[in-house]
């Protein structure tokens, strides 16, 4: 396969001490580098070699740096980082209620836009390169992204109460479409269909949304089995849970991402294998709001999809997804007794491949190959607590933090350089989060 | 109390947007600062007030700065840093036999200096201020942190087979007397007597070693009911459970500090609570090692005094005290299946006073207090992260990272200045790691 053609003329050379093309060990090369063209990679390999062969080319050289794919965080609500810690250590029902219901009731566009950018910073900083997202006035989520440079699967959320962005529900659906057709083909931005959850959306609602997203050939994005509560309602309502009611009504399919399943049976996993549907496992959200431990060794045991996702800072705090893998490791290891289970490597690629095949984006990102987008992290190993160096997908699931990543590309486009962000204003996002939070606090 | 007289003159001033004296939102003052003459806190104040009174004194502004109480980590073994990655994700046997032990068997007196001077620097630069260290070469332990101004609680640990420090336990007693001798009333330092625990000291290695701890006013540190295997060998050789053996060698009282305490009854709680046994909760190694989840809650509800630790860099893999806390919150959330236990405020104190208080040093450091230590940092709150900010324990909790800490006061000390380490070379210390992490790896 010869893709330097097709990609056309390289742009530029990044290298470093160490290059992390999957998630295994066997995936690294010492002293190597990542030619990018356009929105692509056009090769890698040893940084001697690829020097020779592209003289003059612009370049990033971090001789202590790691090169890595860029991170794909699977589940957020970007803009709920304007509620970061407003209420924590509350039960659900209370946080809901007296605090994230009457908040959120206040949302504008312009809140949801900025708070959007402010999350998307959190991310790149800590080497994020796609996220999905469910939320409310959606197209200032896309907008947000696709203006900063970043990937992004968004969705407006929808169920059968009125919405504080479009109002009734036969405007959410003229929303949803307007979405499609803003981003159609876009080279960022990939709309999918979110239905909330089974104890919020009515049959009827679940499959029209259903029925959109074959139309578009979109995913199908819809928290699933967060928790026992859910179920225990599902089961009084519909006869059912909330998964064997998305069976009853025909909706699993390979197009299915599955927020959270933290409550599942055996058979549901394995009917979830079969079917084809992606899990997004949120461990510190389902930790810190009390859902429970999802069984993601069984989920990967029956051959399940599963990405690793942050949900939104009002749950977490935070969308670090270094964070996020070291608790995802270290919580299945103690949950099962057992130190074997979501080994460093597994938990990588949970953090990228995984994430990306949850996105059905697997031929896209996820990897750094010849011909796949051009989404890439460079950590510094230079620091105390990564040195010494053993094992380098141990080090990134158990040592490394989302402060250690210097550079970040996404699309081909450097978007973090030494820690400076180059398509957004740090401070003016910021200070614009600090005024609106002051609206949020009376 | 007039406590200026006796401290000396004033310093410096250290000043921020909040300064928390302890670990509840009520000790939060904003505009804020410390008067520091010494190595003591002189007084805290508005910056406005302090200022005007103390002219001309050496400042450390920090407009978007946070003032708090050094982190207090009651559990490490600090130079095991040096094999930080050397083996993860493996069981807990053939961890400790294939890899472990092979390679403390290479342990030197340098080798234990130089990885310990890497922890401390790591613990440095995440915020914590003071550590009890149990290890071989305590000595060396000792010597890396008075050199670089850190407080530590340093034992060397015994057990009855020969040790690859002393060699035979005869020489063993004589090495602890002459770490009490070097010192005694150290400004920093502090000696204990560590056994390391009941299925590697006999009775008669723990009750001699608890006669030298009383000798000496000093604490004993024992590694207490860790998991499941513990309790079970324990029964086997005694018919107790580790903690009924101590009891029963009537070792149990409030200058012990057990690690760990995993595997405890209902009697067993109320048994350390009675006899005022301090205990080090280090959740993120016993998640990483699958041995349990400590049940914190019911102890601090009981009456015990519980500090948080990290364990060593071998089995967590850092020595990050933000990132402890943030784990610990969440992980007693989802066991107990309750958001409200270890809210914010409680794990803050835990990592902090509790912490204090576990080390019998609650009267000298824990709080920013006149007449205590000055051990305190400063982090920077004009982070992507930490924004909005609503309520300072939450974020400490939640949100914020050991990054984020840039300056660092240790007795009176200015030891980091915006992340410069201002008392050892930290590219040195890094360097010389990487050669010893060579010598390890083969």
């Amino acid at each position: 396969m010869n893709n330097e053609i097709k990609i056309g003329p390289p742009d530029l050379l990044v290298t470093g001490r160490y290059l992390l093309t999957g998630s295994s060990e066997k995936t690294i090369q010492e002293n190597s580098g990542v030619v990018i063209a356009g929105d692509k990679v056009l090769e890698t390999g040893a940084t001697s070699r690829l020097a020779a062969k592209y003289p003059g080319i612009a370049r990033i050289d971090e001789p202590h740096g790691l090169i890595m794919p860029g991170l794909v965080n699977v589940h957020t609500h970007a803009a709920m980082s304007c509620f970061r810690g407003l209420a924590d250590d509350l039960p659900l029902m209370q946080w809901l209620q007296e605090y994230i219901f009457p908040v959120e009731s206040k949302l504008t566009s312009e809140i949801v836009y900025q708070s959007t950018l402010l999350s998307i910073m959190e991310m790149i900083r800590s080497g994020t390169t796609s996220f999905c997202d469910m939320y409310l006035f959606a197209k200032d989520v896309a907008r947000a992204a696709s203006e900063v440079g970043m990937r992004a699967w968004v969705g407006e959320v929808l169920y059968d109460f009125p919405s504080p962005n479009y109002g009734e529900l036969a405007a959410g659906f003229a929303y949803v479409e307007e979405m499609f057709a803003e981003y159609r083909d876009h080279h960022l931005i990939t709309i999918t269909v979110d239905p909330h959850a089974v104890y919020t959306c009515s049959p009827e609602l679940l499959v029209r949304l259903k029925e959109t997203a074959v139309k578009h050939g979109a995913l199908y994005v819809i928290h699933l089995s967060e928790n026992a509560d859910e179920v225990k309602g599902a089961l009084e309502r519909f006869g059912k849970t909330p998964v064997m009611h998305l069976e009853n009504l025909g909706l699993l399919d390979d197009k299915v991402l599955a927020d959270h399943c933290v409550v599942l049976t055996d058979e549901e996993i394995a009917l979830l294998a079969a079917r084809g549907v992606k899990v997004a496992h949120c461990p510190e959200s389902n930790m810190k709001l009390a859902s429970g431990v999802a069984r993601v060794p069984e989920m990967l045991k029956a051959g399940i999809t599963v990405g690793l996702g942050t949900d939104g800072s009002a749950s977490n705090n935070d969308v670090d997804m270094f964070g996020e893998m070291s608790t995802a490791a270290k919580l299945h290891k103690v949950y099962n007794l057992d130190p074997t289970v979501m080994d460093a490597e597994t938990t990588v690629h949970m953090a990228t491949m995984g994430g990306a095949q949850a996105l059905a984006a697997g031929g896209q990102i996820g990897t750094i190959e010849s011909g796949k987008k051009a989404d890439l992290i460079v950590l510094d190993l230079n620091k105390p607590h990564l040195t010494p160096l053993y094992h380098v997908p141990s080090h990134l699931v158990y040592a490394a933090r989302g402060g250690d990543v210097i550079h970040s590309v996404i699309n081909g486009q450097v978007v973090m350089k030494n820690r400076t962000m180059l398509t957004m204003d740090e401070e003016a996002v910021m200070a614009r989060m600090r005024a609106i939070a002051d609206k949020i606090r009376v």
